[in-house]
């Protein structure tokens, strides 16, 4: 399990005072990224240098409990490992621990050029098989 | 069937060059506000006025192909009404008709005070219907 | 004079309820991707094919009065050309015609292999005069 | 001064692959809300509990440098009081200290209710002087 904690900003709420449903994707990102630095593969090298590129097919989100500005978010990430996608799911709780939404993105390994589908790269699924 | 055309910003699309997949939420909420607006529930007022709130509990999206900085995309949007939720049915299509994204938003009407769920408020449920 | 309209989002505001400062930017942005099109000068293909940029060295805004979400606001652009750069002048203003915000970006013409200024690329100068 | 460090996040960037210019004052007004919570005056209890607001009255950038997706930037900030407002002065810089950008953003303080100018909170006024 990966576990790192958020700071809920001014702008990641909207007029009804709390997170915007849509910023619960953008946070459950900035565990992602922060992961995929923990083992190495750090996302701006991949989306530059490497010959495979990792997008999201798939992302899903229940909402539990708003999230008010200045609240403080735990998130907790889990992996699933798959031949050419991997699957990642984050539970955020607020300061109490409760479980206040949880998510899903599922990602695709594909070659830069064609597209296509390929095997996951060996580095992003040694670094995934950690979380699983 | 609630039908509007979305033009996609700089500002929607990160450094891969294609919309971020939190942003697709966000054009989906657009749609959605231009909706309530169509049937006379701005979303502004609702957050304001009424003795109700409409919170999204469920999101999720299915990404078909990547969405360049520049695309003016079709979204159509279709709802299912239930006792006291609905849902939002969105395909989003690029100018050559083909599917980009389809995703789908849960709402359930709750009690501004209490936060308990109600019925759908009448003026909702009529013109939801008109799109089902 | 450029002329546009733009419809205030519940993702524009903040749990202040109105919308968030540095989201004027984006609107303003909205206002000069909207120009470029109308002068056959799109920003998303400068970004992608031709030899210059035209990033923002300078923005500034004065806040007038806070836009409430659900505003539609008129945002008018003016432009001053220079021999590497131009700016752009913004005024916002409500449904009532009050001022609501003023903006400025100033815009420089650089190559887009070393980063050098260059002259405004013609097609560039010719559409901004139609404003000056 | 008051200093905090932040990464640069995909969604922080756009299609040209860098910081959307936007964005920058999304970034300042990170430090300036870590500030605020500094001094025991966290922006969040300011806008729910208070009966005075501090709104932006005043933005300005100086972009210097891209900022690519990835980077860690460390901003410095300081601040000049006035009697019924404060002017916050920010310096980015990247890894190698390389000055990316400056900004400036002028805060008002006002009655909740009547909007009018007001001395500034002693509370608000003591921290600030910590960082004059």
């Amino acid at each position: 399990m990966f576990e790192t904690t958020l700071h809920i900003k001014l702008y990641d709420t909207d007029a009804a005072g709390i997170v915007f449903f849509a910023n619960h994707f953008r946070l459950a990102h900035d565990a992602y990224e922060a992961f995929m630095k923990s083992i190495g593969c750090r996302l701006d090298r991949i989306i530059i240098e490497t010959d495979y590129l990792l997008p999201v097919v798939h992302a899903e989100a229940d909402y539990k409990r708003p999230i008010p500005v200045g609240a403080t978010i735990g998130v907790s990430m889990t992996a699933a490992v798959r031949e050419t996608s991997f699957v990642l799911s984050y539970q955020m709780k607020d300061e109490d621990g409760e479980l206040v939404a949880t998510l899903e993105t599922v990602h695709v390994a594909v070659d830069r050029k064609t597209g296509a589908k390929i095997p996951l790269p060996k580095e992003i699924k040694d670094g995934l098989l950690t979380i699983c």
